[in-house]
């Protein structure tokens, strides 16, 4: 069901950071669900996680561990969030982070442990410390497509993205996984999502330019309005290729920016095509806004209204839905009776009234396609958002009512 | 579909309203679809419109109008919004009030237009003042329920509540009518409804009950989260028992504040009993929160998700995603690790743990019946508020997905 997204066939691997995955059996029993990431010891690691106020275990625990130390191991599980089960649960992942920690001579809060799947089921540690041997044999810098596949819950296909660009002469790579399909609407992060670069960055730098990505990518993404209990997305930058982020000019700074952006995009878009149901692949833009705030408020008003995505996925030009939607929205300042609307380049609303060129059929026409581009301009001022969504199907409802993910 | 609702046989006539009924042809061929109800000339009119920025022709001349003068007519068509057609629109409400005025031999002023349906065409106002002179010689003070189905437009059951209380030995009606079933989060008001009594009220006094009694009723319910650009509900107060309100004791205005509560809280659950595809009437109940709109927004995060809705539609007790609904609240007080949950009286979580004696077989158990109370104790203080809302299922998308509503 995915929109125009394919299974990824290379990436580049990152001097410093080693692959394994295994089959725990957690949930699936017929596929590696277990992933270990080894981080070289003179790395920087910054990371996010979800805004759920009902966080999983294992997110407590690295936001506590990453605040101790520089991690050296993350530890993945799919199929069992290990979410919603208190102590037991919180034992579960404590268990886990001491187990990695023996078995590679660290301390357990140099190891974070993640996991993604079904909310309030015990999770079973030793399904995971019983794998810690065959995970250490697997250890490889070329493992990032298995891993990408390991981490899947009810995706359909596995999202890896890699870049790799020119500084000073020297080759600096850009590589990330992400998987997620459903409850999707990451708040300071996403599903789950481990990136790497080798470039040399300090910490503190690292952190501001993961934040400053995460805004326009997993926290510009929406499949559900549902945001996840374990969300999290790990920047690793391991400096093996020698290149200084803070020595060079500034023009490669924006070109390293850029190469991170478009990974993060890429990887936060690939969870939207592959969102539940999906069937459309839909980028609301808000322009013209009076500011940022109310630029994304309006935009997620839309990306999330049920009868919105409904019409999407009959490709009906119900345009009324999308403004409707649009007003909605709670802002103080809005007000809409200027504001223009297209579909895929098609005028519908020009300055509050009907666009004179506008037709069913041409509208009808915009929204058979898979790639809809909605552009609401406020007319109210300069700030402008992006939000990328998906259609509501009947699909949806089967894989979120026929059985339990 | 509608879940446990029946069609209602008789409700209590308003002395000092008569309503007529007849068919415009406006979308419905086979019905009726226009109703007028008159007001008598001492009467009091309060209401409340929809807070959606990109509000209908016919909302923002109500109001404008309602601002200068008390009404003594309403003039409601169903199948067409009259919404986001800039000034084609305008002039189609403007058209109307002016002929409902001549007609009856009153201002423009004293007329206020409603229209609800589809968003976006463009709406013939010949095809209500046609039936003008048909509407003049129907009216009676019995219509209410030819009333209540003629503004109905995706609704399957029609939706009319009365109450008769007894005030210093006079008796005292509430009588009220609504339309609703899709795009419902009404923000100030719901789709449509009218209520009327034969109390003696002041005009301020009335306006302040009927936004009381809304907050706990039309705005705490949702079917899809989506404000309606048309929503509007009107309280008509003609005084002709006799009975006046600031004469009686306190005692006897409680009986009355609770009357009128009854019939705008029967008629707001029967909306969403009667919700597009709904095959679950479900209680969400936040207790022990810190401040009242945090009950509120936390009572609506788990109302609105997807990921619930579509569980409830699968008797599917996974309760993770109703805590995670819960947690995805962006209040800044919230914390759930003391939240307690308990799903028709069955335990789930008890502060933060699972509970004992909760098993999967008793959760879906629970889960089975077509009412569902769901109670989340934050325990962080005393403030409690109660939403109304219904599952997520294919019936939903059908009905917003195949055919144009």
């Amino acid at each position: 069901m995915a929109v125009n997204l394919t299974e990824p066939t290379q990436v580049h691997a990152i001097e410093g950071v080693r692959l394994a995955t295994a089959s725990a059996g957690i949930r699936y029993l017929d596929r590696d669900d277990l992933v270990l990431i080894e981080i070289a010891q003179e790395a920087k690691v910054a990371a996010v996680f979800t805004q759920n106020k009902f966080r999983a275990a294992p997110v407590s625990l690295s936001v506590d561990h990453l605040n101790k130390i520089t991690p050296r191991y993350l530890i993945i599980n799919a199929g069992n969030a290990n979410a919603g089960t208190g102590q037991i649960g919180m034992n579960a992942a404590l268990d886990t982070t001491k187990a990695v920690a023996e078995s590679f001579k660290v301390t357990p809060e140099q190891v974070l442990p993640f996991s993604t799947g079904v909310i309030g089921e015990v999770l079973d540690a030793s399904k995971i410390t019983n794998q810690l041997s065959c995970l250490k044999e697997n250890l490889s810098c070329d493992n990032w497509l298995l891993a990408a596949k390991a981490i899947m819950t009810t995706d359909t296909v596995s999202k890896a993205y890699s870049k790799k660009i020119n500084i000073a002469g020297k080759d600096i790579q850009v590589t990330g996984i992400a998987k997620g399909s459903g409850m999707i609407q990451p708040n300071m992060a996403t599903m789950l999502s481990y990136i790497a670069t080798d470039l040399d960055i300090s910490n503190q730098m690292l952190q501001e330019l993961l934040s400053q990505a995460t805004e326009q990518s997993f926290n510009s993404i929406t499949v559900d309005s549902d945001t996840s209990t374990n969300d999290a997305c790990v920047l690793i930058a391991t400096g093996k290729s020698g290149v200084i982020f803070d020595e060079i000019n500034k023009e490669d700074k924006n070109q390293f920016q850029r190469a991170l952006y478009w990974v993060m995009q890429m990887l936060a878009q690939a969870i939207v095509r592959d969102g539940e149901g999906a069937t459309k692949f839909v980028t609301v833009c808000i322009e013209k806004a009076s500011n940022q705030q109310q630029a994304k408020s309006v935009a997620y008003s839309v990306a999330n209204s049920p009868l919105v995505k409904t019409a999407f996925s009959a490709s009906d030009p119900n345009w009324g839905r999308i403004m409707a939607a649009a007003g909605k929205c709670n802002d103080y300042d809005l007000q809409l009776s200027q504001a223009s609307l297209s579909i895929n380049n098609v005028p519908v609303m020009e300055r509050g009234e009907l666009a004179t060129s506008y037709t069913e059929r041409l509208g009808k026409q915009a929204m058979q396609s898979e790639e809809i581009e909605i552009i609401v301009q406020l007319n109210l001022g300069q700030a402008q958002h992006t939000v990328w969504t998906t259609d509501l199907t009947h699909e949806y409802v089967s894989i979120n009512a026929d059985y339990r993910s």
